[in-house]
C-alpha cells in the first residue's frame, strides 16, 4: 500500500478578486451601515397598502422591516399598530375583532388597544387588570397621498415629535428643483404630493434581499435583461448598448438639511455617453431611438423615473424589506389629473398600456434578475467578493449616502414571520403552496357545521 | 456635503414591557425547566395511537419527544421500540419486515430485534456477527386502555422497574377523589381506567410547539374565539366574558407521591367570577346559559373537561411533542358504557355531534389560536417576552408544577425527522405538498414493471 | 407541597454503543477525510451531462461539489467555466447569451467570458473597464467518452498543469487487469473508454448526502430490499440471504501511482461465502440461482458493477455531489457495439428490459434506501453513532483509500443553491412543487404581451 501522500502544486493563478474593482476595501468601508442593513432602514416612511385596498373599517396586517403592522381605517382615518399583541404575541390583523371605533381588540384574549396611540386601554374579560393602562403596542404614523398609505415604520422607542413630513422619504419636487436639476427635454415630474396626482400601480413579493432589488431599480449597465421586451420593438426604440459616465459628476446628491437623501443621475446629457459598440462582440449600433428619462433614488429606497414611460408621467418604486430576504415590490406611475376625465384616460392607457407592457412585462425582467442574485447574497457572500466595474458607481454612491443618512438600521426580526426561517407554521404553508408573504394569513372560522 | 450625523432625540415612552404583568422575572425563574422543554417532558406515558389504528400484525412508526418509536401488535400484545435502526439509522417502521413473532427486522440489512426488549438478537445474513447480543435499541413499556395505546416514553438510561403505572400519568380519578374535589353539580367524570370506558376521538398533528399548544387547553381568557362557534349557537348558550379568579386558592395543586402531577381549576364555583360586563367596550352579558365544566392538567400534558360535552362523558386531551414545533393533538371523549347498546348510542352521538360539533367545529378554533402563537415563540422571543394578566394564573401554575414533577426534559431530537429542520428529504415532501408529521413515511416498492 | 425532588435510580443497562462494532474509534480515526467531505471530493473528474444533453450551442447549468458550472458546446466542443458572474453573482445559464463562438456573457450586465480559460475578455456596454482581462471565472477540463460529458471538477487554485487523465477517476480496464483480478466465469467488463463504448443510463436527483449513497452501491448486505424486485422473480433468481468475507483479504485496493485509486471486491469467489440460512428466524435457501457480478468503486466515488444485467455488459454508477444533502445519482450501462445494428440491439433491449427493470425498478429501491438514512446523517450523528457489522467492510475500506487518495476535500459551498438552506427564492421553489436540484432554473421571458 502507497502510504505516502500525492505531491500537490499549486500555482499562482489570475482568476483571483482583481484590485481594480470599483468596489474594493476603502470603498467598502465607506458602506458598512448598507451592508448591516438586511433588514432595511428603519424610522421611515414607507408606503403599506394603496388606498384602495383598505376601505373603511377594514383591517389589514402586513410587515416591514420585520416589524408587524396592523392598519385600520375609521371614518376615513387610517391607524397603524405593532400588529402582536403583547400577551401571547399574535397578529391582531389575523382575525380582526373591533368593539368600537377607537381601538382594535386581540381576537383571541380581548387584550384591547387603542387605536390612537397602541396603550392597553382594556381587556375584554378583565377590565381592571393591572396591566391595563400600563403598557401598549407601538403606534405608527399614517399618511395618505395620491391614492397610497404611507407608515412611518419607527422603532419602540423612536419620538413621535421626530418624525418627519413624508416629503423628505420621497423624491424631490419639481418645479421648485428645476434650477438645481434642469431637465429642459421634458415637462415637470409630477410628484405624489402634488394636488391631483393620481398613483396608479401594484405591488407584489419578491424573493431577495431588499438592497439587491434596489440597486437594479438605477442601475444603468442592465439593458441586457430588457432589449428584447415588447414595448422596446412595439415603440421601434433603439437602445445603446449601455451607458457610461462622461463627467467628474455624473451624479449629484441630495443632501439637503430638511429634504429627501438621496442621488439624481443626470442620464441623457453629456454626463453619461452611450455605448454604440462593442469591437470584440461585434457589436454596433447606428442609431439611438428611444426615449429619455431620469432616475433618482432616495432613503429609504424609493426609485423616481422621470418622463416614464412617456411625458407628464412618472415611475415610482419601492423596494420594501419585509424580512432580510422578502422585500414588497411596488410600482406606481403618477399623474396628476385635473379633471375625472383626465384620470378617467390616465386609468384607461395604465390599464391596456402600461400595465402589461411596463408594470409586467418591462419590469417582471427586473424582478427575476433581482431573484437570480439571492443565492450570491443570501450568505453574506456576495457583499464582500462580487467585484463591480465603472457603471456600477450609481450603486456605490447610493451605499454611501444611504449610510451616511438613514435614520436607524432594523434589528433582525424576532418573534415574527421571517425570524425563524422554518417555523413549522411556514413549512406547513410551504407545503399548501404558499410562499412567504407580505400579508397576514387570514384564520378562517371553519366552523361548518 | 453635509458630513455631520443627524441629532436624535430620544424620549421615553411607556410602551415598554410592563413591570405589572403576571410572569415578573420572580415568577419565571420558577419555571425556567418549563420554558427548557422545547422537544416535552421524558421518561412520561403518552397516548401513541387508538387501538383500531393498530390492528393484529401490523407495525406502524410515530416520533414522541424527538423519540422515533415503532409499534407491532402481535397476538393482541403491543411492542414498541426505538425506531431507528443501530446500524444505519432508518427506520423500522418505514417498509415492516418481520419474519416471526417475537421480533422485528430492519428491511435494510437484516439487523433483528427482539420486540420484547430492544436486543439485537441476530442479523438475517450474518447470525454470527460480534455485535449480535452485545447492543439493542431501547424498548417501552406499552399499556393499552379503553381504545388508545399508551407508551412510557423513557430515556436510554431510565430503568424499567422504576416505570410508573399509567395511571399517574392521566387525571385523577372519582369517585375516589370525590372528597377533596367535590363537584356537586354533575355526575363523576369517567376515567380511562374504569371498566367499561369508550374513548372516541381523533388526532392530528399541529404546528406548533407543544407547550403553547396544552396552555390553551385550560385557558379561561379565550371565550372570544369560541363566540360563534355552532354548537353555542344551536345550544343557545350564553357564554361570559370570561371568569376570572376571585379567590386566594382559584386552583389546587395535585402532588400526591404517587398520583398524577398537575392541577385542578375550581371552575363554576365561587372561586372563579365570570365577567358579564365591559364598560369600556359597551359589552354586557345579561344571564348566562352554559354548561358547567371543570378543567384540570396533569403532567405530561393531559387536560380533563369535566362534564363535557354533557353529562357522564369527560373530554381528554393531550399535545404529545413530536419536535419543538409539531405535537400530535389528540381529542378523546370518554364514556363507560355498560353495554353494546349504551357503546353504540354513544358512537352515535359522537359520530354526529361531538365529532363534527365539538372537535372539529369548536376545537379547530383552538388549533389554529395555537398556530398563531408559533412565530412569536418559534425563535425564543415569546417565553421572555410575554406580558400575562391575572387569568395567566393557570398557565403560570401549570409550568411551575410542570417544572417541579417532570421525570425529565426531552434532549433535542438527533438523526431524527425535524431535528434538521431542512433536511432534503423534508424539503422534498415540502415541495410534494407534505408537511411534517406524526406517522412515517411509508417506502412504496415501485417495482410495477 | 412536597419540595423534594424526586429519586431517580439509573441502572445500568446494555443497549449503548457495542464495543463490538466494526467502525469503533480506531477505524474511525483512519477516515476522518472522509468524514470531512460532506460537500464532496474535488479536483476529479465528475460525470456532467449525457452528451445528447448538450447538442450544438446549447447551454446548461449544473452543480457538483458545490460549484456551478456552466457548460456549452461549440463546434462540437465543449467548455466549462464557473457558473457565476463575478460581478454580481448570477448565474450565466440562467439565461444564456452569447455573442460569439468563444466566450459566454453575462445576460445581466454584459460581463463576457472567453470560453477557453475564464478570462473577463470584455464587457458589453463597457470595453475599457478596468476590470476587463484582470480577473475572471474559473475554467474547467472536459472531456466525452463514450456518449458522457465529464468535467474536471476543480479548485479555484488546481493547476491545470495537474490536472490528470479521466481514466485516473475511471474504474480501472480490462483486458489490461486480468492478471491481477481474473474473472474467468464472464467476458471482459467493458469501458466507457474503449472504442466503441455506447452508454446508455439516466441520471436523476437524490435527496441524501453523497456518501451514503455511494456506500449503498457496493453494499453486500442489501439484497433483502431487493428480494421482490420483478427482475428477480422474472428470471427466477434465488439470492442468499447476504454473503460475508470468507478470506484474509476479500476485497483489494487499487492504487497505482497513476490509476485510478479505490477497491474491487472478490465477490462470487471463496473469498466471500453466501449466506444461505438463518436458524434463528426460520430461513434458509435451498440452491443459488443467479447472476455473478463483481463490484468496485474509485474516487471519486464510480461504482463499477462487472458482467450485469447480463455478460458483455457492465454498470456504472456515480453519487455526484450536490450540495451537502443532495446527489445527483448516474445509472449508466456500457456496451462495446463494434457495428450501428449492435448499437441499435443494445438500446432496444436496455429501453425495453434494462430501463425498466434495472435501472427503475431494481435501482429504485437503492435510491429510496439512501434517502431513508439521511435523516440519520444530516445533522452529524449518523457518522459517529451508526454500529457497523462484518459486512460493512467493504464502506469501511472505502472510507479509508478515499481518505488517502482524494485530490481535496470540497469547501461548504458558498453563494450558491443549497449554501443557505432557506434562501427565500429556494422556499419559493418549494410552495411551486419544485424540490432543489442539478439543473439551473431558466429564467422565462414573460414578456408575452
Amino acid at each position: 500500500m502507497n502510504e505516502a501522500a500525492p505531491i500537490r502544486r499549486r500555482s499562482t493563478v489570475r482568476m483571483n478578486t482583481s484590485d481594480k474593482r470599483l468596489n474594493d476595501s476603502a470603498s467598502q468601508s465607506q458602506y458598512q451601515p448598507y451592508k448591516d442593513a438586511a433588514w432595511g432602514f428603519v424610522n421611515h416612511w414607507y408606503p403599506a397598502l394603496f388606498s384602495e385596498e383598505l376601505p373603511e373599517d377594514k383591517v389589514e396586517g402586513i410587515q416591514i422591516c420585520g416589524i408587524p403592522i396592523v392598519l385600520r381605517r375609521v371614518d376615513g382615518k387610517i391607524y397603524a399598530l405593532k400588529d402582536q399583541c403583547l400577551h401571547r404575541g399574535v397578529r391582531l390583523s389575523a382575525k380582526p375583532t373591533c368593539f368600537n371605533k377607537s381601538s382594535i381588540t386581540c381576537w383571541y384574549h380581548g387584550f384591547t388597544f387603542d387605536l390612537a396611540d397602541g396603550l392597553l386601554s382594556t381587556i375584554v374579560a378583565n377590565p381592571d387588570d393591572p396591566l391595563v393602562g400600563t403598557t401598549g403596542i407601538t403606534s405608527y404614523p399614517v399618511e395618505e397621498a395620491g391614492g397610497m398609505i404611507f407608515v412611518f415604520v419607527r422603532e419602540d422607542d423612536y419620538p413621535l415629535d421626530d418624525v418627519p413630513p413624508l416629503s423628505q422619504d420621497l423624491p424631490i419636487r419639481f418645479p421648485e428643483n428645476n434650477a438645481r436639476f434642469p431637465h429642459p427635454l421634458w415637462p415637470d415630474a409630477p410628484s405624489l404630493l402634488d394636488e391631483g396626482a393620481v398613483a396608479l400601480g401594484l405591488h407584489r413579493t419578491g424573493q431577495s434581499n431588499w438592497r439587491i432589488a434596489c440597486e437594479n431599480g438605477f442601475d444603468n449597465a442592465h439593458i441586457l435583461i430588457h432589449k428584447d421586451n415588447t414595448i422596446v420593438h412595439a415603440l421601434n426604440w433603439v437602445l445603446p448598448l449601455g451607458i457610461l459616465p462622461n463627467h467628474e459628476e455624473p451624479i449629484t446628491l441630495t443632501e439637503d438639511e430638511d429634504g429627501p437623501k438621496g442621488l439624481m443621475q443626470w442620464l441623457f446629457t453629456d454626463r453619461w455617453k452611450p455605448v454604440m459598440e462593442n469591437p470584440a462582440l461585434g457589436l454596433k449600433i447606428d442609431a439611438l431611438n428611444g426615449r429619455f428619462y431620469r432616475t433618482s433614488v432616495v432613503l429609504p429606497g424609493c426609485l423616481m423615473v422621470e418622463n416614464w414611460p412617456e411625458e407628464h408621467i412618472v415611475q415610482y418604486e419601492w423596494y420594501v424589506p419585509i424580512t432580510d430576504d422578502l422585500y414588497e415590490y411596488w410600482e406606481v406611475m403618477v399623474r396628476v389629473c385635473k379633471t375625472d376625465q383626465e384620470k378617467a384616460a390616465f386609468k384607461h392607457r395604465f390599464d391596456h398600456v402600461f400595465m402589461p407592457l411596463c408594470l409586467r412585462g418591462f419590469n417582471d425582467c427586473d424582478l427575476y434578475a433581482r431573484e437570480a442574485m439571492e443565492e450570491f447574497y443570501a450568505d453574506g457572500t456576495g457583499w464582500d467578493n462580487e467585484q463591480l466595474a465603472a457603471t456600477d458607481v450609481s450603486a456605490i454612491t447610493w451605499r454611501k449616502v444611504a449610510s451616511r443618512w438613514n435614520r436607524g438600521i432594523a434589528k433582525p426580526g424576532k418573534g415574527v414571520p421571517g425570524a425563524t426561517k422554518t417555523s413549522s407554521i411556514r413549512l406547513r404553508r410551504l407545503a399548501e403552496g404558499k410562499a412567504p408573504g407580505y400579508f397576514v394569513e387570514k384564520i378562517e372560522d371553519v366552523n361548518t357545521y
